[in-house]
């Protein structure tokens, strides 16, 4: 017998990967979550069916989510991690001594319970005593915070299902409300490729705007995800990731990282005309 | 009934598109030619089963096989495609007013017949009068050339079947020399996510580094190839990519292109160090 994993990047396009052992299912209170083993990729999980995390192109998303933005301000102390409920940007976030305070908010308890079970590779540092977990809604914690943090990175799942609101306009007007003066915001930002995921990004694009004087947007390959061309948001009260890029700064901490460095810092906010077109589509 | 297309991008993974039609397939003296028609891509086709160009991303692949290098030399006059028989490198080439000399050795005439058929998307402009076909193995018709040619853009498929020699030693070594002193060679790179194709992209840096001076590789997401992050290498007996990059003279061009800009035109050599340190390994 033969097991294949399916994802359907668009209605006519799938993504297919063998796997060796389909190691846990479950359907939480929020979403269907499910583990597998496979070779090309090591262990991956999937939410209601989508790819989320596994063991070989983690460290891509990862890296992209924490760095660029402690190397354009690395006197980060307090940070908010939203959704994240595999570990692994928490992670990355830990390796800066740095860092005083790391608060994350995951609205599934289960994907963090199955994680330290199935994926210790991304969930290990959530036991660092600067990290708090909390179990609840993003969208109701982030109401609540004022002033609060340095950094705030929205680790979330695409728009649909419990990741919607974090798409939304009054989300992001709470992220800055929750935002120090010099705060930054890093938002899961979609795909340019797919008309879905382009539609997705181009509203959230617009909406992060409306609430940030610096917008800007930076691009990454991670194979497993639809079209395996990404992006985050880079939103500012006040630093630019260019212009205030501390590179000796960053370089003096010694991380050694896989993907991200100094010099893919500036080129990955050069994207491509078609994506930057879209982005300036009103 | 449902017709689905699968590339298997490693023996463990798949990627699959739903087919409208099976616009045509033949056996030539070379390889197995198959168009298809869908709707996420347009028309495409492929050779021995694997996905060469289809209308909705192969502006990807051909603005970023051509464009990087005249901007590096804006004074290009004569170039040499090999491979490429689906046009559209050929195309691009054609938008520079300055080229005097366009040719274009491909292997498989029927590629060029069916592409002229089937996708005049790419290859319409192969009736240029500035172009020249020759039907024949690129391997020996370079052999022949000396300080022929300012630009050669190896456009080429994977190196197995006809590709094969397009890779090698004595071929690299065959494209310095019929390069003039100032002569750039942009060569298909592969990609480093997968294993197979990590290991063709070491292979295939390692040997033309013995050849040039200056070596560098750039990516670009082209999301319909394995992994969807793909490689050129830039070898030069002369100029550097970054330090001769002529913005304004490219700029004052005017050309319109859909992937590349002058931002991207450095940006793209700024590799994830994962890449940088498997083209460093000897």
């Amino acid at each position: 017998m033969e097991l294949w994993y399916t994802e359907k990047h668009t209605e006519t396009v799938d993504f297919s990967i063998k796997v060796k052992e389909h190691l846990h299912h479950e359907i939480s209170d929020f979403q269907e979550i499910d583990f597998f083993e496979s070779e090309e990729f090591g262990t991956f999980f999937t939410l209601d069916g989508l790819m989320m995390v596994n063991q070989k192109d983690e460290f891509i998303y990862h890296d992209m989510i924490t760095h660029v933005a402690m190397a354009t301000n690395p006197d980060i102390k307090r940070v908010l991690v939203i959704g994240g409920g595999d570990g692994g940007t928490v992670r990355e976030l830990t390796r800066y001594a740095s860092i005083e305070k790391i608060d994350m908010v995951e609205i599934d308890e289960r994907v963090v319970r199955c994680c330290q079970k199935y994926l210790p590779q991304t969930a290990s540092q959530l036991t660092d005593p600067r990290v708090t977990l909390y179990f609840e809604d993003g969208l109701k914690f982030i109401a609540n915070q004022e002033n609060s943090y340095d950094l705030i990175l929205v680790d979330s799942t695409d728009p649909i299902g419990p990741g919607e609101g974090l798409f939304s306009d009054v989300f992001y007007r709470d992220c800055n409300k929750a935002l120090t003066d010099t705060g930054i915001l890093i938002n899961q930002h979609e795909s340019p490729y797919y008309p879905n995921y382009a539609h997705e990004m181009k509203r959230a694009h617009s909406k992060i705007e409306k609430h940030f004087p610096i917008c800007h947007v930076y691009q990454f390959h991670i194979p497993t995800y639809p079209s395996g061309h990404w992006l985050f948001g880079f939103a500012s009260k006040h630093f630019d990731p260019i212009k205030d890029f501390q590179k000796e700064k960053w370089e003096s901490f010694g991380l050694k990282t896989r993907y991200y460095n100094t010099a893919l810092h500036t080129g990955c906010f050069a994207l491509p005309t078609y994506v930057q077109e879209l982005l300036n589509e009103k």
